[in-house]
């Protein structure tokens, strides 16, 4: 992640990073505590020593799961730091299991789920052992205290390493807090969801197609359109019930509906924890949950996770950039120019307009646009555009190659007042893979990388190296998932040549900080 | 069309229709006189007499081709008229051979493409004959006037058949207009299109990664993000060229580009011309260009287009629909709330939420969400949800179902002064099919239809159908596509029975207009 800021805004990120030059009334936070001391993923298990020679940006050491310790169904994982680009890896990692424990019709109330802790996970060995977990088919997921589900998470930080270690750290709580408030409706699959709390689904009249008197104190909009003829005393033939019928939800929408709540909140704790915290930069995050039989992927950033089930790519995230997100973020522009802050055009160009070219004919793109075409260069086109760049070089107001992720709420363009904020989005894209549809075997895996990874190497290409690897490992050894990762990690770092690092076919490795879960799809129901 | 606005406004949607009720300011129209007088499509040929047959509600006549007529490409159509829910058939087709003509450096000015005429057409016989085109390999849609494209494009009007007629007299100049800037550009396939108009392409500094001199008169965020360095005398080593590389843009993306502007313009023209004219309700519009090899599928609303290609399924359109874009909308509420009018609630609930419930919790979903979650109800939430029901019954604002499309500018919610039209889009999305990339055989089709037709038979079906009848046809018979056109519109319609319209499996047939066109693919490299 970080060269997508690092190379825009070189040379002027100190101020932000530091505090040298936030104008935007907030703390910038240079003089607060940590609100976490920085560190590499727990489950690594690391001593402070470990943890400054893991930071070798010359020797770059690639860092793998001690053999003492596992992670629930055997996962692996490794990592490496960047090339030199920043003083620390800003990438971090999770992976525990949680319990999410049972409260009667209590819930998070929004933005202050840290003031009321309710998920039990064991830091020093994550593999759920100890629970006490009834793991039985159909029952996946439940035990006496609440509802488990297992939990991997990516983190990649950028212009500090703060929000990525505090996401690390908090995200998953964020997750068992949204799903608490669900807890015995997604036990219950026998009966959908109900709309309201607290009422029995069969006892709606909604359900019914009934038709309701008129409800006093409703707005003239809601009566009017709540029925087809006008309000009153019902009529000899009831209207038809067409607008008193329900959507039914899956319950599959809860859990993923508190995924999404759970990232806005952690988003927001991020925001407020600032004002007594010091909590830099912003990070992306890709997370995957295990529960009652599904994976449930949430993706807010440029990671990926692909999952591989007998030679086939199963894409399982899409990435969120200036390209991807461009008419979002235009439209945004559109309708709210004042973020522009006058200096940034919603439009899109091929490149720089320049001054002469004032009444000659361009080529463009506005927000509802994916085709070009020419329009006549006017002074108000000399505005830099919001979405510049193509690629990995792809820049929202010039400043960051991201659209989605947790943080950056100080972050503005270089010496303006213009924040880059509400162009990012929180909200994950959030897919889901239903483990119990196919039988998996021992390398049926899922792969949840960086950009660090993806960046010099294709699906197809980890797709081949990992199986490859797999078959060549016992199937009875727990720890070749790990090796599995150190491997990618290290295909995708490659090896220092001639000044440079230097993966297969000569190709350039990556200079980014890499990191790699490999999740076999084997366990998801039973226990390793 | 018309279920979907008609049953949410049924009773009230006269006084937009004649004028009741309109009291936003504008003209309504009903006083004025037709921008063009109610018709069936230009190629059918009917005489007065036969138009008011053909609006039967009880016999439902299916209309074809003449045997006498010919269509570009042999291409076959059909229709039929609803089961009187409207008293017009407020479907629209047009097909046509456009010559779009060369003039050095013009362009239509933005709004104003019909006062400068440029398409030529053939009326009476639309099918290209006589205007004596080179239609080479390779040089498809060139020829001495300028560019050549064929055209077909389907109108399914509501709540009045005025935009319907208009677009389908119309979108084709406004296509040809938009072509028109791009001539020379199109023509010229051996170098890419350049970024501003009149320069040589290969001359362009900003291609060389030439350190330009400060630009006089940028602004400064320009001048900061148009370099890495300071700007000023150019030091002795030049920044990276990284800032000045150029989007490469391919031919393919102006002709899409032009017929997104198209559509633009074309809604533009509507809102213009009701000042002077009455032009009633909105329509949805699909249109297909084929130019130089090939065929743009352009739609702005619930139509759809799918090629058949050897029992191949290949989907040319998606619909847009309240469900469909319904984050879209939600974030258009959430963004401007007067938009809402303080009636309306951008926020999405399973049902309408009682007086009764405040305080409860209940499923919603806000713009940034595919899941749902709970929570507490709030007065705010007794408002009407922006989006509301299900399938063919969901509603943009209790009003309409379709969310793109052309017209509607008197729009408003039954009683209010709230507009839908902000919440429409008149964009298409314009999908590509290369028909140099196939050798397509007799029986290789492109079916475009209006809603009428999908609501009923799924696109297997209508494959299966399409596919069944072709194959028991006389393969050089050209009439057997619009043979074809009626085989489908009659399963769609069905038959008469037991009071109702019956389709196979005594499922209900369509009570719309249906408009069918069925192409042959064939013809895409030599005319018929």
């Amino acid at each position: 992640m970080l060269t997508r800021v690092k190379s825009a805004v070189a040379g002027f990120m100190g101020g932000i990073m530091t505090g040298g030059s936030s104008g935007g009334g907030g703390n910038n936070g240079s003089e607060l505590p940590l609100k976490f001391p920085y560190m590499r993923p727990q489950f690594l298990g690391l001593s402070p020593d470990e943890i400054e020679c893991s930071a070798d940006h010359i020797a770059r050491p690639i860092l793998i799961l001690k053999e003492t310790r596992r992670l629930p169904w055997a996962t692996g994982y490794a990592e490496v730091i960047n090339a030199g680009k920043s003083a620390l890896n800003e990438d971090q990692a999770c992976c525990e299991v949680v319990v999410a424990r049972r409260r009667p019709m209590s819930y998070c109330p929004p933005s202050t789920p840290s003031k009321t802790p309710t998920a039990k996970r064991r830091n020093s060995l994550p593999n759920g052992e100890g629970l006490g977990l009834r793991m039985e088919h159909g029952m996946l997921g439940e035990d006496s205290e609440g509802l488990v589900f297992h939990y991997w998470a990516l983190f990649d930080g950028h212009a500090g390493s703060g929000a990525a270690v505090v996401a690390s750290r908090l995200l998953q709580h964020h997750i068992a807090c949204q799903l608490q408030a669900v807890i015995e409706i997604l036990r219950n699959l026998a009966s959908l969801p109900p709309t309201i709390m607290g009422e029995e689904p069969d006892n709606n009249p909604y359900l019914q197609g009934n038709t309701p008197g008129p409800h006093r104190g409703l707005t003239r909009a809601a009566s009017l359109r709540g029925a087809t003829g006008p309000s009153g005393p019902p009529s000899s033939t009831p209207p038809p019930p067409r607008f008193f019928t329900e959507k039914k939800i899956q319950h599959e929408s809860l859990v993923i509906g508190a995924i999404e709540n759970a990232f806005k909140e952690m988003d927001a704790q991020i925001e407020k924890e600032k004002q007594a915290y010091n909590v830099t930069g912003g990070c992306t995050a890709l997370s995957v949950v295990y529960l009652l039989g599904k994976l449930y992927v949430g993706n807010a950033g440029d990671s990926r996770a692909i999952i591989i089930r007998n030679n086939e790519i199963i894409p399982m995230s899409t990435e969120f950039t200036p390209e991807s997100e461009r008419q979002r973020l235009q439209f945004l522009g559109f309708m709210q120019p004042h973020l522009l802050g006058n200096e940034f055009t919603h439009l899109e160009f091929p490149r720089r307009v320049q001054r002469k070219e004032v009444g000659k004919r361009m080529l463009y793109r506005d927000f509802t646009m994916k085709g070009w075409a020419y329009k006549t260069v006017e002074d108000e086109d000399l505005k830099f555009p919001l979405i510049y760049g193509e690629g990995k070089k792809a820049r929202v107001l010039a400043t960051i190659g991201v659209t989605r992720g947790l943080g950056d709420h100080d972050l503005k363009v270089h010496d303006s007042n213009i924040y880059i904020k509400p162009f990012l989005s929180c909200c994950p894209e959030v897919k889901v893979y239903n483990l119990m549809h196919y039988e998996h075997g021992a390398d049926d895996v899922l792969v949840m990388g960086t950009d660090g990874l993806w960046d010099v190497l294709s699906n197809q290409e980890v797709a081949e190296a990992v199986t490859t690897f797999l078959a060549n490992c016992d199937p009875d050894d727990l720890h070749r998932y790990t090796m599995a990762a150190q491997d990618l990690v290290m295909r995708a770092r490659g090896v220092l040549r001639d000044r440079g690092w230097r993966i297969t076919n000569e190709r350039l490795g990556s200079g980014d900080d890499i990191s790699v879960f490999i999740i076999p799809l084997m366990y998801g129901n039973r226990q390793p």
